[in-house]
């Protein structure tokens, strides 16, 4: 495949210093380029500066993995084969579990380098390691998260960067995300549902090579609130919305009775669960696909895609961090950007 | 163990007769009866009736189980070496897939006398096959579900009947159960946790042999309301009500976000998650032990268990339906009976 060859490497940033996410993309880099070192589907990836940072924490694991400097992304395949690339000079110390003001500030310069290297075409994907969102705040960071960070860079508006979480078992996109559960079906409108089902369809066909994505949409009540005794919501919002989106030639289906939406026979019959809230997509994507949850932002002009866990200060530097999901997120985000490549 | 060998047997409602009840009981005594045949933990099962309809579903099936009639439980142990054991003259047509007011009678009649027989002490315990709530309606049924009008034939208020699905993963209690999402909050109190709570903990050590029950508290929000910001419930009841659980010795957690408690690696630390609505208890158990789902009824004076699934009236008569979960429901049943029989 020559247009492998020609793709530009993964951005990875570095997370929060003192999470996990340092000692996870070491180990990242032992496990995938042994197996995909010039593999057709995941280019070579590099990390928005960091190096002392990462040194630290491939010495406290007990790794054996070189630390590369470059200075241009270009460089980065070349590099990887012989250990992990490091762009740039943006550095702090590696003090695993003790979070800090440095830290942080080194996280959103690493976050914001990988950023722009993604938007300026330099790198073919963003995959972004945890960061704590409070600690990220103290330095100035004035964004939910870094999707909408993410989201702001590439021009496109926050609630059209929509969050999807991927795994072996399931694919699913909460609808509504970071809100008390009270609030949720005062939230849940057709025009939402409608354009976010267009963005997953469109993301799901470029990105994912689903010709006709099959989108299942959950039910807010339970029983899909059984012919309206058990809420209206269903009947009155989302069918319609379901029926709009056929209409437009979407092959999207539901409400479904979200408890029976994610079994095994379900789970065969769909590409992708549209949920209502934070927990019904969440719940059964940790519970099927734990270590290996991908969180990937569908809707925007770049790839980007993120392990689904946190910094888990906790456990760092304790060689007990399991690289998995973001080994996941980075075969997927080379796997999305090869696709995009193709089409160009 | 001598004690087993008086234990009385098993009573299995027949269910709507023209939903996959009849032939999953059927299928079950093939599978169960050759291992589990005067075993310790499984006393015999007699089926409430129905011995037309099952002979039916009999030869439907293809299967090889003769129907022994029998006057009385006690008959049930002898015979069911030999065949299924159906007690008493309640019959009628058995025509799958096609449910009538008919077969709605004969259900609700089957029902009843199992009841009445566990009730009695004649059995040691109530399985019930599904039916469908609409139909039995219109015979007269004015109960919400077979859980209500089991728990007031035993003079137990309906409230304080528990619904728990148990699986070989997972152990889950929803709280509130057939309301709309929107209500949900409001119907989360200290005083309904602190209840169902003490219910659940009674019950798995004295029906599950579990000392010292951990219940695990599910938050109600996204993020267990992450300080406030994201609603107040758990803060201002969950917490609370755990608290005071923990105080009176009941061993209490939480409230714990929903989507990271059902990893494996959190269920490993609980024996059952309290959750606070219908789909957030539902969705991991049937995502995770779909075919296994068993649906026990905590807080009875007799030990009931269900199939934790529905008639499936559009597969019934076809030889797809699964009698896994049956089967799982009749040894939980068993072991539950044992357990208090060894007390007694």
């Amino acid at each position: 495949m020559p247009a492998t060859r020609t793709t530009p490497p993964i951005a990875v940033s570095l997370g929060d210093p003192a999470g996990i996410g340092p000692e996870i993309i070491a180990e990242a880099w032992t496990m995938i380029s042994a197996v995909r070192r010039g593999g057709a589907h995941l280019p070579p990836f590099y990390v928005a500066g960091g190096a002392q940072v990462l040194a630290g924490a491939v010495a406290s694991r007990g790794l054996n993995v070189p630390l590369i400097a470059i200075s241009h992304p270009q460089a980065a395949a070349a590099a990887f084969v012989n250990g992990l690339p490091v762009l740039g000079a943006l550095d702090g110390a590696y003090t695993p579990g003790v979070p800090s003001r440095g830290g942080a500030a080194l996280a959103l310069a690493s976050l914001t380098q990988a950023v722009r290297a993604v938007v300026a075409g330099a790198a073919s994907a963003l995959v972004t390691a945890p960061i704590a969102k409070a600690r990220l705040a103290e330095v100035g960071f004035a964004h939910p998260g870094q999707t909408e960070f993410v989201a702001e860079a590439c021009g496109i508006a926050a609630q059209d960067a929509v969050m999807m979480l991927a795994g072996p078992h399931l694919r699913s996109v909460p609808l509504t995300v970071h809100v008390a559960l009270a609030a949720v079906p005062g939230l849940i409108t057709q025009g939402l549902i409608l354009r976010r089902a267009r963005i997953i369809a469109a993301a799901l066909r470029r990105d994912f090579g689903i010709p006709s994505p099959r989108i299942a949409v959950a039910a807010l009540n339970p029983h899909a609130g059984e012919d309206g005794r058990m809420g209206q919501e269903d009947a009155a919002v989302i069918a319609p919305a379901i029926a709009a989106l056929r209409a437009e030639g979407i092959d999207a289906s539901g409400p479904h009775p979200a408890d029976a939406l994610f079994t095994p026979r379900a789970r065969a019959t769909y590409d992708v669960a549209l949920c209502m809230y934070h927990d019904q997509a969440l719940i059964p994507i940790k519970a099927l696909d734990f270590d290996e949850g991908v969180n990937v932002t569908l809707g925007l002009p770049v790839v980007r895609t993120s392990p689904d866990h946190g910094t888990a200060f906790a456990i760092a530097g304790k060689k007990l961090a399991d690289p998995g999901a973001l080994c996941a997120a980075l075969r997927m985000a080379g796997e999305c950007a090869a696709r995009r490549a193709a089409v160009r």
